[in-house]
């Protein structure tokens, strides 16, 4: 199964449904001839709680409540733990090489891949790009744009000639977690994060090229030392996305905007944190840019 | 109880009892009047195993062992989740300010504090103190030392004039194992570290300034791309203390040795990475820098 189609057997300018299917979530359009999503839900059934073998059943799911139309996937979906798993897409990559490079499990249902980088910095994302190349085809972001993606592992996207041809990840949302659930400092760290005075002490250490090994520490000391209560989360969460911006903004180009595509909780304290380092942002829509790039690989399945 | 004591009443110059009480261990020795160790013994009672209000026995215990003679302890015991929360002795610190502020659980009976800095880098120790001015103390340490001790919390101390006037805790083999046990990447680090190919790997990638945060997920992406093996776990702590000694030694004095205190294997990939960065180094024996340390404060409580 699989590959023995090209999906170019089936009419997608009629009805169409796009599903982001991820690792603990998974949402589904329907779309229509005019781009408009006239149907769509989002449930928990991300790919941990699929049992091998079972993706053909979930997958049929979809069209039992979307209607039984042409399907297209992105996300985690084409990983090792998902329904197949969909070979990357090296960079330099844009929206025409993934729809060449599509897993079609039959004639109407296919996975878009995800890109990798080789060489010296090896990287993989499987998702973001749709979400960033979609931006980039409807106008959000330009053809040279630097796009930040925050979340558990946030990825730094360079396009270039509207091409994605470099990204870099940052564990940055896996190492708190880490730190709040399992480190010394997770009874430090209860309260929710914020964008206020501890959250830009953060940044500001972070900004000052401190070191996050030592920075993090200072939490504890300060419980220690009765120093008085801080909010620690806030502060820890600064520290972190500090350092991921200042990192990432190495990448950018003296005045570049940077196009923010992702949660909106996230995006508002990357955006603080980019501001600060004094850069201007724009705050994408994620769905909105996902629904673009994958409209935009119906078209070249099936030109106008 | 407590305080009420100070220690004078006392003789130390027969024999004595000291004791390095930690968190997960504990380690005692019995030494004569020259100096000689001449009993001893170490256990994993530390003070996780400790219950409230437990403590007088367990220190009973160490007598019942080792004889009834004075005795001085220094470590966590002397911390909130010890015998008594001794108060910390700010910086500067040195073994006769230390000794001044022994908290005397009886007669012939104290616990000596840890140390602590305020102001802008709060920071805290307990029980490395003990082991920097003890190597001081018997000459393996220079009175202007930097010294390093790592550890779960690896701690860069500045000795200045034979005090300890500046030190920095680097939360460097926590978040190792908060990796290595709990994140994304806990499959690929199954391996021992060694200071060999891949441990250099990563000392040079933290030496060249690379962000941890995307250091570290390149060693899933590897993974993913189907690149060959490499000893992730050696990369990974190459990556983490090359990134900790690079600011360690951004308090070091140009040409300055560093004289590194702790456990042999640790302190074997310190050194190579201190060497890596272009210093000298000196590695120390704790024990022996502990028990000169505890000797000094006997002598100070009892002048010859």
């Amino acid at each position: 199964m699989g590959d023995i189609f090209d999906g170019t057997g089936c009419v997608w300018r009629d009805k169409y449904i796009a599903v982001d299917w991820g690792t603990t979530n998974r949402r589904a359009w329907l779309v229509d001839r005019n781009g408009t999503t006239v149907d769509r839900f989002a449930d928990h059934l991300g790919l941990m709680t699929v049992s091998p073998g079972g993706f053909d059943k979930a997958a049929a799911d979809i069209r039992l409540k979307l209607g039984d139309h042409p399907m297209l996937l992105a996300g985690m979906v084409g990983s090792d733990k998902g329904w197949r798993n969909v070979p990357y897409v090296p960079v330099p990559a844009d929206l025409p090489s993934l729809a060449a490079a599509i897993l079609w499990i039959d004639a109407r249902t296919g996975i878009i891949p995800g890109i990798c980088q080789t060489g010296s910095c090896p990287d993989v994302m499987r998702g973001e790009e749709m979400q960033a190349l979609g931006a980039l085809a409807n106008g959000d972001a330009a053809p040279d744009a630097l796009v930040c993606h925050p979340g558990t592992h946030a990825k730094w996207i360079r396009l270039q000639h509207s091409k994605i041809t470099q990204f870099s990840t940052m564990m940055t949302g896996e190492i708190f977690s880490l730190i709040r659930d399992h480190s010394i400092l997770a009874a430090q760290l209860a309260d929710e994060v914020t964008d206020g005075a501890s959250f830009e002490a953060g940044l500001q250490e972070a900004c000052n090229g401190a070191s996050l090994l030592s920075s993090l520490f200072a939490i504890r000391a300060r419980k220690l030392l009765r120093q008085k209560p801080s909010a620690n989360a806030s502060f820890a969460s600064g520290l972190l996305i500090g350092s991921d911006v200042h990192t990432g903004l190495s990448n950018a180009r003296p005045g570049e905007m940077v196009a923010i595509i992702g949660r909106s909780d996230l995006s508002q304290l990357y955006a603080s944190a980019i501001r600060k380092a004094g850069f201007d942002h724009k705050i994408i829509d994620g769905d909105k840019s996902f629904l673009s790039g994958i409209g935009s690989i119906t078209q070249i399945l099936e030109p106008q």
